[in-house]
C-alpha cells in the first residue's frame, strides 16, 4: 500500500484582520512559506474579495498550497498538498502562523490516494 | 456556531489513464464542474508534469477547485472548497467523475473554520 499525496488542513484562529486581508501580504507570506518548506513554486494566483478577505492558491512542483481567509473571523483556512512527505512544513506553517499573528492553530493530516 | 468553509475531499480509482493525463481535458472539465454546480470561476491555472500527471487549481469565486491526477496509478484527487453548502456539487463531482471513468470514488466532507 503506497500514499500518493499529502494533505495538511490548517486551521490559524485569532489572526491579525488587517494582515489577513491584505493580499499582497498574504501571496508573499505564502511564496515565503513554500521557500521554507522547499517546495517550487509553479505560479500563484491570490484573489482579494469586496468587501472583505483573501482567496488564493500557490501551484507548487509538488502539487498546491491554498489559502481562503475571513479577516472578520480573524480566521483562515490553509491547506498544503504535496506528493510526498519529505518536506519541511512544520517551519513553513509557523512562519505563516507568526506571520498572520494567529493566536490558535490546529492542523489535519490526510492521506489522499491509497494504491 | 458557524462553519465558514465547506471542503469535499473527491478520491477517483480506475480512471481512464489518457483522459487525466490531458491538461487541456482536464481544465475544461473543471470549468465544465464548476458551471454545473453554479460556481463563479476567478481563473484557472493547469501544470502537466513531466514525464506524467496533471495539477491545477480552479480559483472561484466561492473559493477553489483543485485537481491532481496520476496516470501510472489511475487516481484523480479533487478537492473542492466552497464558503456555503447551497453548491450543486454532487451533479458536478458525477460530471467529472463520468468524463475520467473512473471505476470506484469516495468522498469526506470537512468543515472548517468553526466560529
Amino acid at each position: 500500500m503506497k500514499v500518493l499525496g499529502h494533505q495538511t488542513l490548517i486551521e490559524l484562529y485569532g489572526c491579525n484582520d488587517v494582515k489577513i486581508n491584505d493580499s499582497n501580504l498574504v501571496e508573499k507570506t505564502l511564496l515565503e512559506g513554500a521557500r521554507i518548506a522547499n517546495l517550487t513554486v509553479v505560479n500563484s494566483t491570490l484573489h482579494h474579495f469586496s468587501p472583505i478577505g483573501v482567496s488564493g492558491v500557490v501551484v507548487i512542483e509538488e502539487s498546491h498550497i491554498a489559502i481562503h481567509t475571513w479577516p472578520e473571523h480573524g480566521y483562515v483556512a490553509l491547506d498544503f498538498f504535496t506528493c510526498n512527505d519529505s518536506y519541511n512544513l512544520k517551519e513553513a506553517i509557523e512562519y505563516i502562523k507568526n506571520t498572520f499573528e494567529a493566536k490558535t492553530s490546529s492542523q489535519k493530516e490526510i492521506s489522499r490516494g491509497l494504491v
